[in-house]
């Protein structure tokens, strides 16, 4: 079996032992809901990898791969109430499910029982370097959000600010989730920050791949209908290098696109779909995703560790990548 | 000038030293703003009151009162949410005033920077101890509020029920504030346990004060119209007790008037009141304040601390009573 596959069932068993089955219900209900979803369980993997890269007893980071996981949770939750969003992994979103305040306030409790998992390391003498970590990367995707919200009402976002955004608000908790599995291990700063930037450079290319495939991808390998981006009018960044390198014709049939509601969203799928193909930008964005990639990799390279248990990041991040396409 | 005024202005100083002039302004300026509405800063103020205490140097404390001071001010914003309040201290709630999503994800924000500047605390040894007392009081604190959502839709909630829902919502802090401070000032347990056994009843009683004057305060006094509360059919100590020991037709016409909304009411108010009044129930309120006032002193006489340090706490907790009396 794969580490990462290890990883993740000594997670969901660490997890299992977890329930949340507290008082009061109403506050407690929604997050053993939200918890029992389940995922990937990409980032407490990643805490364990980024720990089991200098030590061996990853057992000893699993409260801190709960805090990573329980603080992604409570972004999805308060994400879905600001987003508005009915499902979540095919399932009612918590506020669908339970109403607006028991998303709010049981959000805030699973804040504060990441930092309470957080504590319990067995590592103590890092607390205080993990601490500033996930403060860090905490606020970081709470500014990536805001990015988020504030582009939806701007004509004018430039792809550096949506890079900077995906980086806040998806990579920032990408490479933290190494950054602090490397943290309590005890590895040294350089370590630690070629770690957390390969985390970082491998979550924007893992975002950028969304946008690809989002619009780009075969149904049946994706999950999930293409186009949905378009629909929605998403500044992307396939949408954001179309607009920067059109010319005026198609960059006016772009706006008007992404400016309105249709009633036919097959015919505006296939509309800004051959925009973007004539443009070439499929091309374009994957050569920028794969510079991040390699970038990514080029920080494990650099990364103080056994060859092997890089190796197995590398793998990681390639299925990953992989299963996406 | 009397230490708490000292610690106030030391606090607004240190506060104005923090203005939170970052990027996104969108997550940033409903921060600022609801940290500038001002108040009695009562719980940094306790927070220096705890450590000074122990030791001379309170300054040290400073970053601690502000993640108290931050940690209060996000339960403000996201209960305002909750509660569908327009007004906070005279001007609009932050989700009036920015919007509903502008109201949850600076709350947020503002929770995960009250964790950063406790990490802040000068004496690192005592973080572990510090978060762990934190994240308890900010869970307590989510659970009280639950509860007081739960308490609104339920017509069977005891008295214990009720005095536990506000020591969770408003006590824990008040204790917590003081708790804090003391360990920070690397006070013994023992010390440690009664000056937060001392913040917890007096924060009942402040809250058991409050329902009484809300109700029979003199309105110039107290500084807003009296009879809220019934207005607002709550449920306070008030009108629980009356339920527990009413005659079977006084219960009848309370609960009536407790579970309608009324076109006059001025009338509802002095009916409710002269109910309450014949039963007697100001003054066995007031006991049961009394009660919790006295526990209160009595855990902060046995901290073993100097006196006169001792003293000025215990002539904040009745300057507070008094003021509001």
């Amino acid at each position: 079996m794969q580490m990462s596959s290890q990883f993740q069932n000594a997670f969901e068993q660490y997890l299992e032992g977890q329930p949340f089955h507290f008082q009061p219900r109403g506050l407690y209900e929604p997050i053993g809901y939200i918890m029992g979803l389940g995922g990937k369980r990409l980032r407490p993997v990643l805490v364990l990898m980024g720990y089991h890269l200098f030590r061996d007893d990853y057992e000893k980071a699993l409260p801190l791969a709960m805090a990573a996981e329980i603080f992604h949770n409570f972004t999805l939750v308060h994400d879905d109430i600001m987003d508005q969003a009915p499902l979540r992994r095919g399932k009612p979103t918590v506020h669908h499910q339970y109403g607006l305040n028991a998303g709010i306030l049981s959000g805030d409790a699973m804040l504060i029982y990441a930092y309470e998992f957080l504590r319990r390391v067995e590592n103590q003498a890092a607390l205080s370097a993990l601490l500033q970590a996930f403060n860090r990367v905490a606020v970081e995707v709470c500014e990536g959000q805001q990015y988020d919200i504030d582009f939806e009402k701007r004509q004018d976002v430039s792809i550096p600010e949506y890079l900077r955004m995906i980086e806040l608000k998806t990579a920032a908790l990408i490479g933290g989730s190494l950054e602090l599995g490397a943290i309590a291990a005890g590895a040294a700063g350089r370590e630690v920050e070629n770690l957390a930037g390969f985390g970082r450079n491998i979550g924007i290319a893992f975002q950028l791949q969304d946008d690809i495939l989002d619009t780009f991808g075969e149904a049946e390998k994706v999950g999930k209908k293409t186009g949905g981006d378009i629909v929605q009018n998403k500044k992307t960044f396939l949408i954001l290098k179309a607009l920067e390198i059109a010319g005026p014709e198609d960059r006016k049939a772009l706006a008007r696109h992404m400016s309105s509601s249709t009633d036919n969203e097959a015919e505006k799928i296939e509309a800004v779909t051959a925009i973007l193909r004539s443009l070439n930008i499929p091309t374009l964005a994957a050569e920028v995703m794969e510079s991040y990639r390699e970038q990514a990799f080029n920080h494990l390279q650099a990364v103080q560790a056994p060859e092997g248990r890089k190796e197995e990041l590398r793998q990681l991040a390639l299925s990953l990548m992989q299963r996406q396409a």
